[in-house]
């Protein structure tokens, strides 16, 4: 038997320990968006710290950043001739409440079925506790890994990330690695795993659009002053053509095209018509038809209303002008866009459009910029092994459609491949009601991450 | 001196002891379009009662509707050979809070510099009390009125009065008037006393684009799912034309034009752009530009979002595809268009302009139909010749850009003219924060109701 092999039958025998550990993170409401939650936010990263002390790691630090603190630990045991490998994870999590939908407590984990229900499950508290677990398990049973290990967890994945570039260029020599491992990302089917080699990128902005200095009664002003809300609905609308491309001068200049072997292998990939409307209730598909489902989620860049409001939404009618209205609009870029570049446009796209009978205030948010990394990589390769060995199936590689701005930031700043190998499911419902994990993913995910540090190791350099 | 005299010499005396009582009605938050504040509307239709009894009125009731009751009472003490004016008002109120920029608790009345502050003060509590004011100054001095008065006032005005229909229809005996008299109108200034002799009516609907089942990770389906907050804002935008006219097929169809004569009618009372940005606080003046501001607010018919809502709202970014948005949006009418026909155009338009990527929902909510009354009437006249000596100017008659639906219903089932003697100013914030009312302006009223009661009582029949 391996040491692997090893580890593995340990990660076994205490997945229900684990589980319990995992539900104490699960519990914590972590939301890195809303500041009343900032001392869970606290809370939490001060659990991670406390674990991986009494794991036996080094160095483990709570680090100050402008925002929320990362969570550091090293386990430097492997010895200055075996690779170290960086994992990178975020204990931050997105609003969740009974009032959105959930059927229970979005912050008291569920067991229903081999799948727990909690924010947090999938997206990222479990998959990052996995690679975690999977050094716990070499440690308890051969007392060592076979690579190097530092864990860089930050609080602020689900706002972008303001602080994790300055934080990484502060740290290079700390944070210093061979590669890059996250989990974050997801797969189809339980046996079809992914190793993602490709995100998308994001520019989040926020307009407001302003009329009166007050709500007006639509009596006495209805037809004289422009209303905001109908100002609002016009510059919205203004953004995308019929055909379902944006409107936004420029928008698309820096957009890599896909090649027809690229094309090839999405279509591995793609999702039918079907899948689409099974997967998200939509009535019916939409969007650039010149393109697949599949590229146009991943390797096509969209605009989105997050969230709009203005005036009145309580119950019966009320007759009012508003005084203004606002919106959440984002927009998910692939390579080569400039976010910065994209907001720019975005903002003189919705100036130019909006009438001089309101005012418009379009502030930056955040941004994240897009990935793209070459699956040929013996790091990459040593993932699609480990998959093969650890989680019984070869994986494909494709391209996310979500954003993860470290990769970007990693792959700039620190010059070391990342490999996103997702342990989640597409349906797990990340960001909406009732998010759960299967409780068999989570334990083929240790087992895999288990052979992957073998793997890496065996890699000639 | 005659008895108008008294009665009027005794309102001046009891001001501030009248004042007092106005201040226990403001106090009572009866929203009529919010089931939370049920018991509220309840106690201030009580109040009324016990108050009118308290004055020696009789038959006074609590009569119940489908909705909200109808308070009723009367004094028919002037003898079947003089005439009986049925006076008309609301006591209930649109909503009201600190959060929506009240200076002070908009249910606790509060006097500045002789203005009382408090949801209702104006709309319509302040001005329905003058008329039961101007009787009991009469009841208390001579002991008699010049004609016989009795009182409707309902509760629910603020919601469209969806039951006062109904509720007239089946107690026209009860009812029987020969005039109608409502204060729930304005004037630009106190020297510019108005009757107003056209209200525009109202078609008032909710709409709901509905998406995906639940709310989306925009990164996973950004670009393939229609986002039902685009698609709202592009069914709202394609609602008005670029030059301000409404852009429903259909919706002109109806609308009596205004001839020379009116439009120069209407052109006495018109407000210029600047009066329009001081009053409003809207950057430029906007609309339909071949006609005046008056008209475009009085003459023309309107369109316009009330509210619209939909997706995350609260603090920092949240990516996510809504499942579903909505609009609370209301078209203010003018003669002879008809709200229910309206109300089917508006919904055409929006099922044809919806992308079938998305479902839409289009309710009614309520509906008024538009009122215009020639001024000639000798009604019309006395009112003109009881602000001219009760109020201390001659009156204008002009168009009202409100609804008052009950208007239209009381000359069509009753066939008698309803006029509509303003109390209020412009400017006194109804429906907005900081409503207010002028103390001079209350004093005033009842003085020219005294007036004109005696001014009905002299009219040849």
């Amino acid at each position: 038997m391996s040491a692997s092999d090893d580890a593995r039958s340990f990660s076994r025998e205490n997945s229900s320990h684990f589980l319990e550990e995992l539900f104490e993170m699960l519990r914590i409401p972590s939301l890195s968006g809303d500041p009343a939650h900032a001392s869970d936010v606290r809370k939490m990263a001060d659990w991670l710290a406390d674990h991986m002390i009494s794991l036996g790691l080094e160095k483990v630090q709570v680090m100050e950043t402008a925002g929320h603190p990362v969570v550091y630990g090293e386990w430097m045991g492997a010895g200055p001739h075996r690779p170290t490998v960086l994992v990178y994870g975020h204990y931050d999590v997105v609003p969740a409440s009974l009032e959105d939908g959930w059927d229970t407590n979005p912050f008291e984990p569920v067991v229903k079925d081999g799948i727990i229900y909690a924010r947090g499950a999938t997206d990222d508290k479990g998959q990052l506790f996995i690679h975690v677990k999977a050094l716990e398990s070499y440690l308890q049973t051969t007392g060592s890994a076979p690579v190097n290990i530092k864990y860089l967890i930050e609080g602020e994945e689900e706002v972008s990330s303001p602080n994790l570039l300055p934080f990484i260029q502060e740290n290079l020599d700390l944070l210093q690695a061979d590669v890059c491992v996250i989990s974050d990302s997801s797969m189809a089917t339980i046996e079809e795993p992914a190793v993602t080699h490709s995100l998308r990128g994001m520019t989040y902005l926020e307009v407001e659009v302003r009329g009166p200095r007050e709500d007006l009664h639509s009596g006495f002003y209805g037809g004289a002053v422009k209303n905001p809300g109908n100002a609002l609905a016009e510059i919205i609308a203004s953004m995308y053509n019929a055909d379902g491309t944006i409107a936004v001068e420029g928008f698309y200049d820096d957009v890599v095209e896909l090649s027809a072997e690229e094309r090839e292998m999405v279509a591995r990939t793609d999702m039918s018509d079907r899948q689409l409307l099974d997967a998200t209730g939509t009535p019916e598909p939409w969007g650039d038809e010149r393109f697949t489902i599949k590229e146009r989620v991943s390797a096509r860049p969209s605009l989105d209303v997050n969230g709009i409001w203005g005036g009145y939404s309580g119950p019966g009618p009320k007759t009012i002008i508003p005084s203004s209205a606002g919106a959440k609009i984002s927009s998910r870029l692939v390579a080569n866009q400039d976010p910065e570049k994209i907001f720019e446009l975005i903002k003189a796209h919705i100036e130019r459009v909006a009438p001089p009978s309101v005012t418009v205030d379009v502030r930056l948010l955040t941004v994240g910029r897009p990935a793209l990394i070459p699956f040929d990589l013996p790091e990459m390769q040593a993932a699609a092994r480990a998959y093969e060995k650890g989680w019984g199936h070869e994986p494909v590689f494709t391209r996310g459609g979500g954003s993860i701005p470290v990769v970007a930031d990693i792959t700039d700043l620190m010059k070391i491949p990342v490999v996103m190998m997702g342990y989640g499911l597409d349906t797990d419902g990340l960001h909406s009601p009732n998010e759960h994990y299967r409780i068999e993913m989570f334990e083929r995910g240790i087992e895999t991450a288990i052979v992957y540090l073998e793997e890496l190791a065996g890699i000639e350099r």
